[in-house]
């Protein structure tokens, strides 16, 4: 590959996926990227660059000559030159930088970087095309020639006014279609779907994924047109999204990142752990409270696994359900009542199927009818309550925003096992003298 | 809204986005709509139908005419056209619907429902534009200009030669920014990302999200270009998927559709819950042949929910780790034998921990230090071995190639549970004399 020829390298490394050429140049040696850094144009390199995941960003960037990474940068996109100013771990390194870049950027970036994370301004790029309504379709298509290599889409073209506020867009499709007098104003799409600076970065994607488009535009309070959030962003958007709600579900949030040691791992995933083991703690003194009761009849410690697994397992499928409306919207169409008692009826009908299932298995089982039947009516009692505890939980937590981790499965799993058991016990604790 | 004037409900009525058309169609009456099927073109009534849900569709082409219908169904893009035509129930109707679409569009929504369901080729819509290497930018851009309303995207134009084998892709953008009279041969990429028609969905909007594409080209074993799959179909796809994943950790497979009655989602997850209750049923018989142990030390029944419990969640940590590395690919970059190290590093120094913290709480509240050291020991072991399991069953799962719905988390949580317990009474019962 590395023939020491400028040309023929160029010719075919240019010739390749920003994302291909990315995986190539982190293979190199550093010598060889040094070259590369020569032969490549800025532009170039940040098409790089982009691909990049941040670790390798700061190396890349850290190899070059602060004058080389500031032009770098300047050709960076301002939405991924925010993230990735963002993340850096010193101020000053952040402020020197910024300082290096032209100055129309970096008030770009700084723009970014003033909304709160996750909203639709601290995603956005400002790299979109603007255009009067009163410009013919010939004018449009030579501001797009100028200008088409340097923005993110130039699928969509955004219509202002001369307040500069958002007025309409025309697709590149339109602009093809039509005759090159067309005035854009008479072609233009008047009823633009926007998204606000400070929605949430869920729902801007909701909003691509409703309208199926290639970019939403972002205003802000005064319905000025402030950037775009294309589609690709949304992916990765959609991406941390579902991250964040199976963390949730499971109790193992910020631990997916797989480039943890076993070490890094533990200390992100213990804490979890060693909490709901205190919870634990809890159901066991539930339990010890009926120490007398379980001396009397030791077999009833046999059904304790059984009593939590279906109290747990029934309140995670309830949660699943919730978390993934909440994600996709659908309980909104529905309203909330309707989903909880939906619920409910669920709990109530598995409750019931399974406690006929168990008087029959564990009379035969353990030829003991008591028994089995206390066993049954709690399991069917406690599915009941279980149901509803694993869509209710969510929900509240979700309408106080409170961090929803503290709802998550386990949490969960854990307060059904000690409503169970609770149930059980207390049941079985009422029979005792015919046990 | 219902003026009554044809003129001046299709002026407001179309100027609306489809999704919207959508909803507003959804709360009329009868009467309107049937008005309304009369005042709207095929290609316009296909926009809206676009958007509907199979139901709302199923309904809305019952409540037309038959040749109307047909009118429509020729004007939806083939990929919608396939999946509904997928979901009709009685393969008459099927039959009698394509017979009266046009022979060429009839023939495309075969060819895409002769794929086996979520691959490349079941999702691909048929109406992209192909172009040759030896045209002109203008000829490229008057055939845009004719074709350009009635293609999927023609952001994307595709590169094909005599023999129909894809040879490159120009995008719009290209086009746009040269001159009228170069040759596509010397603007097209060669390196084309594609797909074959039989990869896996996952992996399309994989390399769709990879490498920030709009459309990727399928292709067929003989490399002919055969369709693409466009950003906003994958969207749906990392959806679905993602519903699959969370149903996968929560055994609720099938069950998060919120237009379930009760009764229906009981019925989908009760199956689950029966079935892990009989694994519960399996612990029970566990923890019945240490009988005589737990006869002797009553107080050791108190701890069952906090092996059970802490087994349960690490497992299910481990679980969510492994599943999102899969989902988002990260574990190939890595090599499984690295991961599962990892899994297992993390569960040892999990154990470690709660094992501390255990000898300590334990022995302060119950006063018993051997006890306090039993649990401790347990845990210790449970965890390491949980943390592994978890990651290794899915694993395992996903290499065979079978539904993983059963590495799912209730069953690894029990799996988990039986083991634990088994650690515990087996440490118990070897010191019991001493207890």
């Amino acid at each position: 590959i590395r023939s020491q020829d400028q040309d023929v390298f160029r010719k075919l490394f240019l010739g390749w996926h920003e994302n291909f050429q990315m995986q190539v140049i982190m293979q190199l040696y550093k010598h060889e990227r040094m070259q590369l850094y020569d032969w490549l144009a800025a532009n170039e390199l940040a098409g790089v660059f982009q691909e990049m995941e941040y670790e390798d960003q700061f190396f890349t960037l850290k190899e070059m000559e602060a004058a080389q990474a500031a032009a770098v940068m300047n050709e960076v996109s301002a939405d991924d030159a925010a993230a990735f100013i963002d993340k850096l771990p010193i101020t000053a390194r952040k402020e020197s930088l910024l300082k290096a870049m032209d100055a129309k950027k970096a008030d770009d970036v700084k723009e970014i970087l003033s909304y709160p994370k996750e909203t639709a301004g601290a995603i956005m790029t400002k790299e979109y095309l603007e255009i009067f309504s009163n410009q013919t379709i010939a004018e449009v298509m030579a501001f797009l020639r100028k200008t088409g290599q340097d923005v993110e889409t130039i699928y969509y073209v955004y219509v202002v006014n001369e307040a500069g506020h958002l007025a309409g867009v025309v697709s590149l499709r339109d602009v093809i279609v039509h005759d090159n007098k067309t005035i854009i104003e008479e072609i233009m799409s008047t009823r633009v779907v926007y998204a606000d600076d400070d929605l949430d970065q869920e729902d801007v994607a909701k909003i691509i994924q409703t309208y199926d488009l290639l970019a939403v535009p972002v205003v802000n309070k005064q319905k000025h047109l402030i950037g775009i959030v294309t589609v690709d962003d949304v992916m990765d958007v959609l991406e941390e999204e579902v991250t964040e709600d199976i963390g949730e579900i499971s109790a193992s949030k910020g631990s997916t990142d797989t480039n943890l040691s076993a070490f890094q791992a533990a200390k992100k995933r213990a804490p979890w752990i060693v909490l709901l083991m205190f919870l634990g703690l809890i159901t066991a003194n539930v339990i010890g409270r009926y120490e007398e009761t379980l001396e009397a009849v030791v077999l009833l410690s046999v059904f304790i696994p059984l009593i939590m697994d279906s109290a747990g397992n029934t309140g995670t499928q309830s949660l699943a359900v919730v978390v993934r409306s909440l994600a996709t919207g659908s309980y909104e169409k529905k309203g909330i009542a309707k989903m909880l008692r939906r619920e409910l009826g669920t709990g109530f009908f598995m409750g019931l199927i399974c406690a006929v299932v168990l008087v029959l298995t564990v009379s035969i089982l353990y030829n003991h009818l008591l028994l089995a039947v206390i066993v049954a009516v709690s399991i069917f009692l406690t599915l009941s309550v279980a149901a509803l505890i694993g869509a209710v939980l969510p929900l509240i937590i979700n309408k106080l925003n409170i961090d929803p981790a503290v709802a998550s499965g386990p949490f969960i799993t854990t307060l059904n096992d000690i409503i169970g058991l609770f149930i059980y016990f207390t049941i079985a604790t009422s029979f005792l003298e015919y046990l």
